[in-house]
């Protein structure tokens, strides 16, 4: 796990997307976000104090979290005073980026010397167990998509925050890179070893309350002929007891696979629970989680209406109207 | 690629079993199998000649393979000499034991002085891309099986062997350790990081004549809770024209999982011919593999042919009855 809160460094970000995990860790939680360190010429802006290292000391953060993507994931030389002199005030440093930390020699070193952490989330910092199948106690929910990137983690994330408020006991599980910094713990799926990856995820969701809910993000599909493995040992290491579909209207083909066409939300329904039930056969689809981003807001509420009436289940996108009736049909289970 | 021939290094091996590799080499490569080195206390034997390193490489051998597995997969100490002489005179050295060559500090050092190879195929060689789904030309095989180690190696080369002998163009892919050492080649899909599992499986049997026949080993099922995901990942990696199912009867349950059942012929057939059309719409289950080692002759024909015709499809033991009907079978196609 990585220390919290937060120094949300956005380095020369030349927009506010190429921010996106400094933005997920604002808006999902806050209260890790102490504040931002921006570079000249920064042009993301989390509206969060600017915080010289000294004064996020002061405020109490344990880790500065490298929250900008550069072009290529490089680690930029421009960055490397800041990252050391926040090691000297006794910052660990966590990344996602491609290039590790840990590989930059000036970082290696003066991080062994000090004694802090590099957290290099792209890749596993644990030895994963090889998965045994067994039940486990607690309940859990997987998002499931008819693509890669059509909105798996914000949905998982909104249904934990509806459960919390709620009331509900609801733990998101993180397993792509940018939702390991969001919380601070998780498993960077793609980077495992193949024989691995479904007891990386019985491993991420261990044994819990009857009443508690892990929210697992998913990864890639069942129907994307690069990742859907991938997808196959989420299905059965997170042993779900509900799965929520996941999809993006629009898209003229799967991610990177000009040649192939998106599946239906009725295939990627029936082909998901019958995975699913090999290892849970009580598992149920609750809900369609449709990201509507691309749309107006009343093309978007007539999508859902027109998508639930189809399928007969609450549709719902749960970032722009919410995730209540995700987290309503999750306890009724 | 690892270089041929080969001098088969059997070492103390305790039993004929501890020489699983040097057999499989021997049965399917033959013409690989120049020769056998045994130390003092052997209880394997291959019935090769027994050659001094000298003699080996007398009789053209590149590479010495170590063809036996010790408990826990260690290279053992008193191996050291006899490898170490085999670099001296000029070979590379090959393994597929956990613990690996290039860790062993006095080996390492040697082959580098002196410029040899050192092969531990437990773990890959090669960068492999991301899957892209593309056709690509030619003809695959894959078996695909209702359980781990039901002989889906075996069914695939005993498919090479009788496709050849017709005068076909066929080759075995392997993509497991044991495969690896056999054929020269191949990937160790279990060490595979998870991004790149599908891409492997690309790489591996990539464009050829439009008659020629890949016969992919396959790993896992998709009906087993650890390596369902590996398994999801062959298939559409490999995107094959034709699965033959394989299967050992008389299992009690999904290997290392107790609390699973293994599932029916009619369930493997269905599910994995429905994920093999997401990639290739045209792909057939053609045959059905039993290994019928635990039967007698009688009950295993008995076997075979009951399969048979609950299932409507050719299903022979290929170890046992030879692979003749299932390569006419995908002849036929």
């Amino acid at each position: 796990m990585i220390e919290t809160p937060y120094l949300l460094f956005l380095g020369d970000a030349p927009d506010g997307l190429a921010a996106k995990v400094a933005q997920g860790i604002k808006d999902w939680r806050p209260e890790y976000a102490v504040g931002q360190f921006r570079l000249e010429g920064c042009k993301a802006d989390m509206k969060l104090p600017d915080l010289s290292i000294a004064e996020a000391v002061d405020k109490g953060v344990k880790t500065l979290v490298i929250g900008v993507a550069n072009r290529g994931g490089v680690i930029s030389p421009s960055w490397k005073s800041v990252l050391i002199e926040a090691m000297e005030a006794g910052l660990d440093l966590a990344s996602g980026l491609h290039n590790l930390l840990r590989n930059e020699a000036d970082l290696a070193a003066k991080a062994k010397e000090l004694g802090r952490t590099l957290h290099d989330v792209r890749i596993p910092a644990v030895q994963y167990p090889i998965a045994n199948g067994k039940k486990r106690t607690g309940k859990r929910m997987l998002a499931v998509g008819t693509d890669c990137s059509v909105g798996k983690m914000y949905t998982a994330l909104c249904v934990e925050r509806a459960m919390r408020e709620k009331g509900m006991k609801a733990t998101f599980r993180a397993t792509g890179q940018t939702g390991i910094l969001i919380t601070g713990g998780g498993v960077p799926l793609d980077a495992v070893i193949a024989d691995f990856m479904a007891g990386s995820i019985e491993y991420l969701s261990p044994d819990n309350d009857a009443d508690h809910w892990d929210l697992i993000e998913g990864q890639g599909s069942l129907f994307h002929a690069s990742y859907s493995g991938v997808t196959l040992a989420l299905i059965h290491g997170g042993q779900p007891d509900a799965l929520v579909i996941c999809h993006e209207p629009n898209r003229p083909h799967m991610r990177g696979l000009p040649d192939y066409q998106l599946p239906s939300l009725e295939a990627v329904r029936d082909l998901a629970l019958q995975m699913a039930r090999i290892v849970n056969p009580d598992c149920k689809v609750v809900g369609i989680s449709l990201n509507t981003s691309a749309m107006s807001d009343e093309e978007a509420l007539e999508y859902c209406r027109q998508t639930e009436a189809r399928m007969g289940l609450p549709t719902v996108d749960p970032f722009r109207h919410g995730a209540e009736r995700l987290a309503d049909a999750l306890a009724a289970l």
